[in-house]
């Protein structure tokens, strides 16, 4: 479907700073390298791994140029443009498109609650200025509001919102909107330990900062659920679970940057307030990652 | 396993009552042996959907006798047992053990919150007053307390203690207590909508009250899990999802005596303060079981 | 207001156990005239603090009447007379008008989530069984079910549910009912922690387990708010918060029993699976009531 | 006390917006005026209700240069200046001083949950480069991120953070914040409707956007107190109550434009994609002001 760029793992690559807490783009290149040939199925620069409500301006364009670049149309490309005020997050899909972004995602950001009308206004005033398509991202956790079954369906009706993200971290909701969407509705997963759960309620794809770290177990669940192979699927999915839950607990970009260097890979700094890990946290890591590999 | 008498689906049935709000003994036993010829893989009678809490001493020994006798060993028996006391939590355990019960669950009911330390003695104070094992149940929502996985593993040290039900719906959950109590504990799912995300986690068996209505929906998802055919459990669960949805929204009890009536089938009268649902719900429920029927 | 014995300080008796866990009529009894002793402006026997969900029917009975025996008309009773099932409440709220209770307490136990209109049944058909006030209780944590300001609205228009009391812990709620159901609406506060806060919204009474340790003090605080005095009410509050606090958070029953030996007098036992608070936590009380006697 | 220049009523103007949805700075002036001619106590310009996260750097310079001429020293500033980034914050706080500025507020904001030391090296970073004092302010509900008693407590360990507003909206968490920090800490309420009960229970102020609506009922609730007359508190507060709870209900900037206009006063545009008020929403508040003017 021309409109639906993507499906299986949908690696989120971290942004990452040098000593000055400046973004670091040849690193950041060298980290979106990686994703593309251990095998991922699509980008996603400038989301909540990528750190991208701390950016300014400037940063996210050069992470969005940077991103097209180095992909090079090996893989689809999904930018994230959300902003609290629509015009700003008009002026960041316009860019993207313009830089060659496949799609874009869009979360509701919400200081002030918005209704709901409120919220398809703003879909709808970014969708009529790019001809891309755009995944409409429900996380109460990070936007501050649930979008509700029937108001997906309203944002379904704008002809370029095309792919539904969730990540409440609940199953039945998904089942819920599988039911009430169709099951024709192009809908992906934002919850790691959430995804065998979802791959087996129809999930069409997963949207994961795992790949970092653990790109084959990610890929070799897709695949086992492909194959529609159960027991496969339960045995790769608990075998990665222990670092799902981690690196969701600990927070992605901190638990990937540590996980990074675990690796023996350069994974920069951090932009304050977030600080590294503590040295405890990181010897947990280590251990996780440790009985993975082996 | 000798002490793990269960697995599949272990059918709830409801405890109608007569037109003076009596227990009705044989129209109980005409529901049991529905459940039993549909081929259900076990009985359990006095949970939630039996209403148990609302039930006298003696109503809970009728109804425990009553089922031993009609099931007359074709299907396992599981008798609840809980109480708010420790001595008439024994007192029940003892009876459903002589009347020849092959289990008892127990949920620690709790109307003071309790602590750790109270919940194991309460298991423990049962444990040792009857020989056969002991289903510990978690469901916060009735119960009033929410058993940690540490508590769980404490409580899984008892001999007796061979079996753990997870009513949380959260299947984050599940996969969590596999990974920490290991994949040899047999756990069971006590949420409907649940059912495949369950059983694609590793659940033994799914406790539940759907059987009085759907009983070949419910066989054909536990059939295709077990034969790893991942593309049919999806499809069967979704077929069977709003009405497990349903009936869990709308209360059991209500749910599957107007379930019953649907169907053609007696339910016998509700017990006061609970009453029918309305004519809306019920017309509700017959649109979706008229859709599973054709 | 003859429909409306209450105000003030309204206290709640434990139910004491002897050493065989049987109910100590002859203890309670003593605990019964320290309350009515120290100035408290009612006697509520049954309540939560009371265990009365514990007690078998000829002990809730026996409770009943060494609370009327006892208080002699000194202070008015209300009488805890909730249960899950209609009539057995019916049966309850009858012996204890018999027994010359000035009023009932009815909470909507609800081990079935109640609806709205089962609630105001219920209610309706102990109201029409009975000549004394009820004072309808709302406190979700306890009976899984929270009663709307509508749905307490439709029970206020019930001739004999002429009291509210509210346990939600939420001052907004009590601001909010007062508006909903009119300042004649004669509400009490159940919630320890809110005593100063729900007085200054204008509760007419405060439902509380602490005049078995501190009756001084609560009485105080009434007293202070009575004449409008706020900064006394304060600093009265203040003074007392510690132990509010303490005793909620450990539970009524164990906490005031393990209060009681540390003023020495006697408490009794408690019934399983209840157990005394460990030697931690009754050291930690009586750090909290040796600041409060000196 | 030098450092906490802040008692009473702390009022927060909207930020006004143009045809073209650009910050029309002379009507804001105009709104401030407003609010220090009506006997406000101080002035908090970008607050949430000043739409702060939603203005661009520029913009937030101008309001605050705007906001410390047009007060000229009438009444205290402080400049909300909280940004997801520490770079930035220090930015904003450092601005605010050399305009003039009495004290900066900020909240941790957090789309990644921030762990209590990197919240404490955040505050840390920022008082270290600001010589005015700081009000830490706890809203859970905007911030994500809900600061325990201990971590204030760090906080104020900080020269100059000297203030608290807490606006988790549940008066116990007051009651045991004064407690745990100490009578003489200055903590301020910026829950609307617990106004009543945070005076009560020792709150020097009361951070709202009230004053744009009904100046006198604010200020008279608050004298009230000062007083320590409970029954004149208790009537002007609930007299008000409805219009606290409309205008937190349907988010502050809507309503009090909303409210402007009913008054007969410019309220300005919104940004989207925040809207006007529904016509039924806008009947609504008319019908509440209109009881509170007569």
């Amino acid at each position: 479907m021309k409109n639906v760029p993507f499906k299986g793992i949908i690696a989120y690559p971290i942004t990452p700073f040098d000593q000055n807490e400046k973004v670091d783009i040849p690193l950041f290149k060298k980290l979106v390298e990686r994703l593309v040939v251990s095998g991922s199925h699509g980008l996603a620069p400038l989301g909540s791994t990528g750190v991208m409500p701390y950016l300014s301006d400037e940063e996210k364009e050069a992470i969005t140029e940077a991103s097209i670049q180095q992909t090079n149309g090996r893989i689809p490309t999904l930018v994230g443009v959300s902003n609290l005020t629509t015009e700003k997050t008009v002026y960041h899909a316009q860019f993207a498109e313009k830089a060659g972004a496949d799609a874009v995602m869009i979360i509701p950001m919400s200081y002030w609650k918005l209704t709901d009308d409120e919220i398809v206004a703003h879909y709808d005033a970014v969708a009529s200025k790019i001809s891309i398509p755009i995944m409409a991202y429900n996380n109460p956790a990070t936007s501050g509001v649930d979008m509700s079954p029937v108001l997906l369906k309203r944002l379904l009706e704008i002809p370029n919102v095309t792919m539904i993200k969730e990540s409440t971290g609940d199953i039945q909701r998904m089942h819920y909107l599988r039911k009430e969407l169709g099951e024709e509705t192009a809908f992906y997963n934002g919850s790691n330990p959430l995804a065998l759960a979802a791959f087996t309620a129809g999930a069409r794809g997963w949207c994961t900062a795992a790949p970092n770290l653990i790109p084959e177990l990610n890929i070799d669940l897709y695949n086992a659920v492909e194959e529609g192979n159960l027991e496969k699927a339960k045995e790769v999915f608990y075998k990665q679970f222990d670092l799902l839950k981690f690196i969701v607990n600990k927070g992605l970009p901190r638990a990937v940057k540590a996980g990074l260097n675990i690796l023996g890979e350069e994974g920069g700094n951090l932009r304050s307030p977030l600080k590294p890990m503590t040295a405890k946290e990181t010897e947990e890591l280590k251990n996780i990652i440790k009985t993975l590999i082996n």
